[in-house]
């Protein structure tokens, strides 16, 4: 039997990976270094606001009770926000912000092709919508990961440090939440592990491109899909919830 | 004679409009209080980023030097900028940026109706190709405008403390400065004269649908487009510059 709750849970959890991870991007609009990048960068944050709002409106319509795609984006609090540790890293510099950019692309985009054959026809039609996105956001990326890595001196130890500073929160994206397991006993939910592998060959391959050794280190961070979330989440919806929570419903 | 100094500083003119108006809206990105319209208003920031790069690449090709659209755009200081006062007032209320954006996309879309014929390509392309975004932005704004004048008590307060605020403004668009004097005895400026009349039918006509009366104040604030900017511009440019100012050339 399909349990709604989860369900719920499950596109929940989708729309809050766009969410946060597109407002983290959207706070370069407008600050890039370079006018053509700035764009770049603003415009993968549209695509993902875009895709948290397909998933919210259909989370919002399996929930009833008046949640709308605004209830469920700018009423809800830390712990009930259930999307990976590493999409609310802050920014970092350029650096840091390409190479989250590669590493969490490049999981959506094995992720969604899976998702185009879910048994659930909603989240079936949104992964396949926004694939073409993630499409592009994988080959931007790693186009700048190589440029970076390959790139100067400076450039090269900045993008070291990036590793360093999250390769720790790679896991948690393969790592099931409860609701992760039970979509996939419903047959609705990816199982992670069928896409762990093309993941670390993809990560890989760009890597020696780049030329950039691949951390060894084991120990993986975890809990933001479960709501154990790092004070950087605290701090992005105090930031993107203010106005609505300071006037609820209203337009201002 | 064509003096190429005038075409650079008119082309900046109209660069740096679209370059502020651009980064305040693209202060909404992420903050919106509607997901649908966040997206809606950093679209139409990007369309600016896009305008201003399409002017700024033009003026950096005039100038040569090694300037660029990046060094035209990080590297100028306050007193150089030759925005409108209008664009860099901070947004306000959703209902101050909806008026904002109303009062110049109309702006925007007579002058680019009549620059579309200059004499100068360059200057005709672009405008050209601007016009389709603007033509939009009129129209999102003005129905922005109509539904928030003549809909709630509040709204409608709302928007009248708005056009308090914002009208003393509006004239500067309209006041030549000198290098625009100059551009119009070329032949490839734009006689501002020209275009009021159907900025304020526009104006008033959109005023009358949002229930809104048209402001009887006659003093108008200037001097932004002379490089006289309020204290607002140095926020914005701090804000905007710092990147490329404390690591020039860097792409971080």
């Amino acid at each position: 039997m399909m349990t709604k709750q989860n369900l719920i849970d499950y596109t929940l959890h989708l729309a809050d990976n766009a969410l946060i991870i597109g407002h983290r991007n959207s706070e370069w609009c407008g600050h890039g270094p370079i006018l053509e990048q700035d764009i770049a960068i603003s415009n993968i944050a549209l695509d993902y606001i875009g895709q948290a709002r397909n998933f919210y409106q259909y989370a919002a319509q399996l929930q009833g009770n008046a949640a709308t795609e605004d209830s469920l984006a700018y009423l809800r609090d830390v712990v009930d926000f259930k999307n990976c540790l590493l999409v609310e890293l802050p920014n970092g510099d350029w650096g840091q912000t390409i190479l989250r950019q590669f590493f969490f692309s490049t999981y959506q985009y094995f992720f969604f092709q899976q998702l185009q054959n879910s048994l659930d026809e909603q989240l079936a039609a949104i992964a396949e919508k926004a694939l073409k996105e993630v499409t592009y956001h994988v080959r931007w990326s790693s186009e700048w990961a190589i440029r970076l890595g390959d790139g100067t001196e400076e450039s090269k130890q900045r993008m070291l440090l990036a590793v360093d500073e999250l390769w720790s929160y790679t896991g948690e994206m393969f790592q099931e939440a409860g609701y992760e397991r039970l979509a996939v006993s419903e047959g609705y939910g990816i199982d992670l592990t069928s896409i762990k592998n093309s993941w670390d060959a993809k990560i890989k391959s760009v890597f020696e491109e780049a030329t950039l050794s691949l951390p060894t280190v084991a120990w993986m961070q975890s809990g933001g899909k479960e709501g154990q979330h790092s004070e950087h989440l605290g701090f992005v919806l105090g930031e993107m919830q203010f106005l609505q929570r300071a006037n609820p419903g209203a337009e201002w």
